[in-house]
């Protein structure tokens, strides 16, 4: 069954599957999945499951086929990177194959701002939608909560070692720590996009309503925990990890740390449930965890290693989608997170569709909220050619780290077939596999050629080559990922981040941090305007960030902005419950 | 089974009786409360109730009896509500009665920083402790979220009515409201004790960086959200409620309202689920919800009306807890709780220490975290019969409402038989019915006596009378409570609060709106120092506040702190989690 998406809203489909009991219910998970009774935590319509559990009992048993799901360099409006996830899901499940997968959970700050929900859409939706959308098991207020108490233990500390001496301090089991209150890396986070508290004033009042400094607010997402929750292993790794995040410097410039403030047992507490990842579905009933989302910008922009670890254990296919395009995502699942997690990929599925290749080839600019332009509700199939460079730059990236990629065109109903045609042919000559796809119109039944194509190019072994040893400097591993994947002719250090890479590359503390680049999605270069495949340009990196806890060096390619702003016509205008059923609308 | 509570801590406790398989299974709750499978929705050992499906399906069935506990005039320790709310579900459950009970869910505030849990103690003692004390099913996250919405609103609405034309905003959609700045009412909520937090300076930056203004963060449980939470009947009503939040007052000083900025439904959306009370159980096994923690000083201060509709219908026995003292908590409950729900209880359990008597009867100052002085660890018959005064005023307070009440006396293993004895004779001289009760020491076993007592109680009819109607006016009420429940000689009244009470006493609008007196819990009166019965004073009230949503009149005659500070040597120092098994230690 699929219902029409030019007909109905999501959330109206999302309602329509739940009510044909499309949800799993607990048990049947559990029997879907093989897992044990104590396996599997019962929470409202989405379970949670006990990593430690089934991953002690799997451990001897194979892995699934891993497929990660990456897209080109997309238009503002997306690729349907999370749509085609649950899609091939969808087809898979209709070839009768075991299969589940993982996906991100989305932030309050999207969906109650312009960009929506991320549970895809169309007929590849993944389902309860409210849950998914509106906070789900808590996992962002687990990682909202255990993040502000860092904060509240920060500012308090200063406030007493103001208004105390060393020997009042010393009564109370402390030492000075002497913070730099010009030197505080760290802010609070909440979980909406409130730009009015991105640079505030905090601890105006008397002598005991805090220290005065300022302080910012990013989006909860963004936390260096939930990068953490996404990169660790377990809660072993997870709680040593919480040691080390650096909260701000004291006054000699060493860094001040979650143990130094005595909070980081109290912040794992906070999350002791957050390592367990929750179970949704799509609206044909294939399993989906939902667990982390970090950004992409910062971190590595992906659902955690522990469900991709669970569903390789639990399902013969397992799907995972990267943030971002594949010169970022994909480079970071490959040569971070593929690399932490010691999983090796069977396949990754490339995402494009027509209108980000007629945009590649020249055509002129998307707007998001305003109409398509007529190239791109028409065939072109000048600038779709001209557009696939893109695509085969990007089949490349992906053939570099051994996988042979399945391009998945992913079908708009304004698209031609000669359009589909043309693209089928470019991404199977640059050495391709290649599929169009309407699980958006028509569900799995849509996906059914891209799912076959998955199955035979998981028969093939994949030797996986990282990009750069673990033993390579940072300034050359930049170098290696802007000439080699972004098509750079070399990289121009600012005086800043020069300096900052060279005490880096020194100290051995640093050796095993994942290099984490931050550029913008929209271009394979620094320029988000720059679209197909742009030459003869240099990356710029202005500045290096460190995560001390998730274990990240950040080079600077462009600005990131932790706290989004709200529009002035946001999506919470139009969201409202049913006051006698509890359900939600207007989500999207 | 009892565990020696002098030898080991609460979480310990807690930790052995659920591996003693204390937490029924939802399976077991379901059977204990004759709930329907699609009545129970499992939450990981805490399962929340389907409150509109149980409200209907058992609307014909008549109440239990229901039990509410308060307490005489505490010393800063407190006088074991909580302890004696789980004491007497103990006492009964051993007496074979089907009974349980509603407690407040505690701020991770109080939690991380001096004052611990508020999960009872001893053999009194709620589990799973650690979900009740780090979050539960997420209620408080989702008044935060909700909460926090508004002010995104606000800030965002402020922004963009600075940065665009009257064309501009009504291209959007959007009328002008015209916000005053300086005359902004909410303020922004986070659940810890985060002074640094309490007075700030936001939206600071350019333009698109928010609206820069003063602003301020409360503790969530201090939420109006939370206060309507307790208060509400069920979803249609927090839904209207949700309209009315005065959010600030625009240039011409009309309120603007959570409805004017277009959020109050979506607000709504993100607490659908918040409605439905989760169920937890003293260590001996009898269900308890939890429900609601909204501030005893601004806010009713008492587990939810919809918790306790639930437990009349399931229970035959219902046990409540109102926070704060007699004058204060039993007051609400009484004259603004029994009022609105239009539940009438059966008895109150008016809970005394000999500690807190010796301290009305002139005994020396108790100072948390400081030795107990001798007189309060040796005999002492003088002091207690003095202060029996105390305990004798709030007898007749409760007589008033036409419940007779029994007074608990919750032991401690300092006092004396003797000193018991005085305090029995002395309520029963009152026209109480009084009971030692070892619970703390001895569980169900101890509060065996009490739970007689009680039942015994329950035999006779109450015929409820408020201290005031309805129509009574603001100001008559209040010298009516001040007067006949405090003991003043009358009330002063500032010339802004009598202004505002004019004002609202002449406006149709306010006319159902409760009366939620701001007043110390450590004295009858005004003043925390004056213990006993204090006499030959007047009340002073110097401003009203006004709740618009939770639809509340709060006449202040003391300071409130809507954000408590974090102390120099607080709890979270001393919490971690067992990376093996995810168990948290050193909870209390």
């Amino acid at each position: 069954m699929a219902w029409d998406p030019r007909e109905l809203k999501d959330w109206q489909i999302a309602e329509l599957a739940e009510a044909a009991g499309a949800i799993p219910t607990t048990e049947k998970y559990q029997e879907m999945m093989g897992l044990q009774k104590d396996e599997i935590i019962p929470y409202g319509k989405t379970p949670k499951v006990d990593f430690l559990k089934v991953i002690d009992r799997l451990k001897d048993k194979p892995n699934g086929k891993y497929i990660e799901v990456t897209a080109i360099t997309p238009t503002p409006l997306g690729e349907g990177k999370s749509t085609t996830s649950l899609g091939i899901m969808e087809g898979l499940g209709k070839r009768g194959v075991n299969v589940g997968g993982a996906l991100r959970q989305p932030s309050g700050g999207p969906t109650m701002n312009v960009k929506g929900t991320a549970a895809g859409g169309g007929n590849a939706l993944l389902i309860p939608m409210t849950e998914f959308s509106l906070g789900l098991t808590g996992d962002i207020n687990d990682i909202m909560n255990a993040h502000n108490l860092a904060m509240v233990a920060l500012n308090a500390r200063m406030q007493h070692e103001l208004n105390y001496t060393d020997e009042e301090l010393s009564k109370r089991g402390l030492r000075r720590l002497d913070i730099d209150p010009k030197n505080v890396e760290m802010g609070w986070v909440i979980d909406f996009a409130a730009q009015g508290l991105r640079n505030i004033l905090i601890g105006l009042g008397g002598k005991k309503d805090g220290y005065m400094m300022q302080s910012k607010f990013g989006i909860a997402v963004g936390s260096e925990l939930m990068a953490i929750l996404a990169v660790a292993k377990d809660l072993a790794d997870l709680r040593e990890r919480f040691n080390h995040i650096v909260v701000a410097y004291d006054k000699q410039g060493k860094p001040v740390t979650t143990a130094d403030l005595d909070v980081a047992g109290a912040m794992a507490a906070w999350m002791r449930n957050t390592v367990n990842p929750t179970l949704c579905a799509t609206v044909e009933g294939q399993p989906c965890f939902v667990h982390a989302g970090p950004f992409a910008n910062i971190a590595i922009g992906q659902s955690s290693i522990i469900a991709d670890r669970i569903g390789l254990k639990t399902f013969d296919y397992h799907v995972t989608e990267s943030g971002f395009a594949a010169d970022i995502g994909f480079e970071k699942f490959w040569n971070v997170k593929a690399r932490l997690s010691g999983l090796t990929p069977n396949v990754s599925i490339l995402v494009a569709t027509v209108r980000a290749l007629k945009m590649h080839g020249g055509g002129p600019a998307v707007v998001p909220g305003r109409p398509l332009p007529d190239e791109y509700t028409k065939e072109n199939l000048g600038l779709v050619e001209k557009g696939c460079e893109n695509l085969v730059h990007l089949i490349n990236v992906i053939k570099k780290s051994g996988i042979k990629p399945v391009v998945c065109i992913n079908s708009f109903y304004t698209d031609t077939p000669a359009e589909h045609a043309l693209v089928k042919r470019i991404a199977e000559q640059a050495g391709a596999r290649a599929a169009v796809s309407e699980h958006w119109l028509k569900g799995g039944d849509g996906a059914l050629d891209l799912a076959d194509a998955v199955i035979d190019a998981c028969k093939e072994e994949v030797k996986l080559q990282f990009l750069y040893p673990l033993e390579m400097p940072l300034r050359q591993r930049v170098e290696k990922i802007a000439t080699e994947i972004y098509g750079a002719d070399g990289v121009d250090w600012a005086p800043l981040a020069e300096e900052k890479a060279k005490k880096f590359e020194a100290d051995p503390k640093f050796a095993d941090f994942s290099t984490m680049m931050v550029k913008t999605h929209l271009s394979l270069s620094h320029e988000p305007t720059w679209k197909g495949v742009p030459k003869g340009w240099r990356l710029p990196i202005r500045d290096v960030l460190v995560y001390g806890g998730a274990k990240f060096l950040c080079p600077m390619a462009g600005a990131i902005s932790l706290m989004p702003g709200t529009s002035s016509d946001p999506a919470y205008r139009r969201i409202d419950v049913d006051v006698n059923t509890g359900k939600v609308s207007g989500l999207f």
